[in-house]
């Protein structure tokens, strides 16, 4: 499972401040602590934290970068923020971008360029692409898949290696009046999407989103993150410093066989993702 | 969901302990509390706790009758245990007839006598069918999908209602070698046997088996009972009073859009399953 760990981001309150007195202790930490947590990368988001945003993603990653070499995902919808984030990183760890969906109503080539800015980072630069284009975010199934064809077979004619992509079937949170359908629907597009290669592409989502403002938010997230691996997940952004949910993670891989079973199983797994 | 109870069993020593003795009370306060924790049905098992099976049945079946009118899963393997219980049994709160195989070595028709003796008992008595045959468990997905039809076949055949059958994809323990591709081939087969009719017979699993021996027992029944669910799985024999396994049975259902959403979700499951 790659986790992308979600705490870095100005979106939460500690980041926010160390950002505003640009305090790199918090943010250091933050790094360190997801790595050992078990982040495969971490996700950099300057959220509405800062007016520059563009001096802001590029003062975290040099803060990260200056204390541990995890693999960063540049976390913007604005492709200047992720290429400001681009100027300074070291892509030679791997990093991601995240994310473009297929087409904006502008029908500016978004996709396109996130391509071409993923091949000037270098081989080890990935793509989050949202099944999501100019008419916004599908409610059912068919939709999603069709959006996620389109992404994969854009990749294909560029010759963007489709394991490079990971597509983000965007989880809207169960809460909203309505959204109570998107559960089943997104299993079931997972279901088709892992067959539109091979290899396939990655799969990942914001799982924390599912529970937002809901009650219960870890169990939400781990029944449902469950589900979503045993379809062929094999990405997520989360929170790495939710144990309860880790040990959900290395259960699932055990159950789908992709871990051998041992009464340490849960030991043996978080020690071979330590960063 | 429908949770079946698996406590009256008498390989659990206090049940069987409660059998040597006529020990009334430890039967009665297991079946009063599991209906308490929500359960469906209350299995009843004799398991090798008396030489005389079919009088042993009958007394857990009148001493449970004395104080609950759940209705009860007559479990064993043995055709004339079922029908001993049937005898004394009040099925007009519904019975389970668990279980049967399609066939056996003998080609003894099996499935066809539980066919008559649940018709005998009226229309609210259902049957568990495991996927087996002659050959015994199936290890691969096709097998296990073909055998459910044979089952939902033969019974349409007979004019047996498939919404009076369960059909149990037998769990085996993930701990025992060479079974941990079982998990997986289980739920490719779920999403296959629920198109067997329309509408589809139940689907149930004996979710304790899975984790039989392990460590962290809970944690495997639930990481794989949310997988289940998902790929449609309505019913389970399980430990109901592992709240831990109950909150993820209401949080299952509540993202398969079967339980509306707020805040207070656990609680409003908890008291409309109550018995």
């Amino acid at each position: 499972m790659i986790l992308i760990a979600e705490r870095i981001n100005g979106m939460f309150l500690d980041v926010k401040q160390a950002i505003a007195d640009k305090n790199k202790k918090v943010i250091q930490d933050l790094a360190k602590n997801q790595t050992e947590a078990g982040a495969s990368y971490l996700d950099v988001n300057v959220g509405t934290a800062a007016a520059d945003q563009e001096g802001t993603i590029q003062w975290l990653v040099e803060t990260i970068q200056e204390t541990c070499s995890t693999p960063l995902c540049l976390d913007s919808q604005k492709p200047d923020v992720i290429a400001a984030g681009l100027k300074v990183i070291n892509a030679e760890n791997g990093v991601l971008l995240n994310s473009t969906p297929l087409n904006k109503k502008s029908d500016e080539e978004v996709f396109d360029k996130y391509v071409e800015m993923a091949n000037q980072a270098g081989p080890k630069a990935n793509i989050i692409a949202l099944t999501m284009d100019k008419n916004g975010v599908p409610q059912d199934t068919d939709t999603r898949v069709a959006i996620a064809a389109e992404i994969v077979s854009k990749a294909m004619e560029k010759g963007f290696d489709t394991q490079r992509l990971f597509i983000d079937t965007i989880v809207l949170p169960v809460k909203v009046p309505n959204a109570q359908s998107q559960p089943g629907n997104i299993l079931a597009a997972m279901d088709q999407i892992k067959y539109l290669s091979d290899p396939p592409p990655h799969m990942t989502i914001g799982l924390s989103n599912l529970s937002q403002g809901a009650s219960e938010r870890s169990l939400i997230n781990r029944v449902f993150l469950a589900m979503a691996i045993s379809r062929g997940l094999d990405s997520a952004i989360a929170d790495v410093f939710d144990q309860a949910l880790m040990n959900v993670v290395a259960t699932s891989d055990l159950l789908m066989d992709k871990q051998i079973y041992s009464d340490s199983f849960l030991k043996v797994y978080s020690s071979a993702n330590k960063g």
